[in-house]
């Protein structure tokens, strides 16, 4: 689309566009805004753009994003490779390293059983699961799935998969967020707040 | 800062936060979004950004970005050279070519007068304005300047300056935004509407 800009403005206004949650008006005010960054600055971004895009993939391992061979965390022999935290995404992942108090490792699902959206179990990073598992001595999995209709429907089916198989299962606790204000929660996660109530007298 | 991302990926949020209005969950949205962009669009981009930085500079003639020696409005002969539209910034004059109705050219000040914050006369494109109108026969200026103090002081000052020069200068229209509830707008804009009420009997 031409907006009057000159040729190489517009083409990067289009680039920025491409980004989720990025509009028109902050694309646009995105390229300007280069013209006030350093040349230097500029130029270690561009390398940075094509670097992190060809040598970003998945760790054959648990398949979480990284940039070796293998991720960090699975080659951390400090953390516990048998407690597997299996989550949805890189994200949530991430999410969870930058708490920074989890010493297990992780499995990373690119997905959730969706039959809505025609996303079986055979869609998603379930297979390695199984094998990862096996090759484990006392395997535990931490299911940390968010509580929607495709969470619950994968947390029940992998629970299914390891039924008999001598692995420790378990999924997040739900409840109230720190922090946040009762009369503000929504019914679901009081109705769970009470449901996973813990016990603290003796 | 140190998120427990892959090198590479902190590198490039790093980068995308420095944008206005880029926090760092957005930054590190849009960072791990190319990760679904095709290869050739992250290359093509890349190099994008550093031509972008590297050509894109003020016209000599009228201050407006261009890649091009002298900008396409400038050179454009269908265009009236004698009509110039002072504009604060880039932006403003792009807003103009966007609307797609104006054919005469520009003047980008860069800037306005704003004693507050140190800004004088001096410190804005004016004297390449002057330079300007002096090799027009008839010109004619459009003193398109938002209606803030500094705006006016930069609107009376340019004023002064062609005074008794043969210079014809009108200011933008202040008034009521098309399409706005009369009951919802400011009081200051009301005041200029009724100021500039424009007759319409005979």
């Amino acid at each position: 689309m031409n907006r009057g800009y000159p040729e190489i403005l517009e083409q990067l206004i289009d680039f920025f566009q491409k980004f989720p949650g990025v509009g028109e008006k902050s694309a646009e005010r995105m390229a300007l805004s280069i013209l006030k960054l350093p040349t230097e600055e500029i130029e270690i971004a561009s390398d940075v753009l094509v670097k992190a895009k060809k040598t970003l993939h998945p760790c054959p391992v648990c398949g979480n994003l990284t940039d070796m061979e293998t991720c960090n965390v699975c080659t951390d022999s400090s953390r516990n490779q048998n407690l597997i935290c299996v989550v949805e995404d890189y994200k949530s992942a991430f999410a969870f390293e930058k708490a920074q108090n989890y010493r297990g490792v992780y499995h990373v699902l690119n997905g959730l059983i969706s039959p809505m959206d025609d996303i079986g179990a055979d869609d998603i990073n379930l297979d390695s699961l199984i094998k990862r598992v096996e090759t484990l001595e006392n395997p535990e999995l931490v299911l940390a799935l968010k509580s929607s209709m495709e969470g619950e429907t994968t947390t029940l089916y992998i629970k299914k998969i390891f039924e008999g198989k001598n692995v420790k299962i378990s999924r997040l606790s739900y409840g109230l967020p720190l922090g946040a204000e009762i009369d503000y929660l929504d019914t679901t996660t009081l109705d769970k707040a009470i449901e996973d109530r813990k016990q603290i007298s003796e």
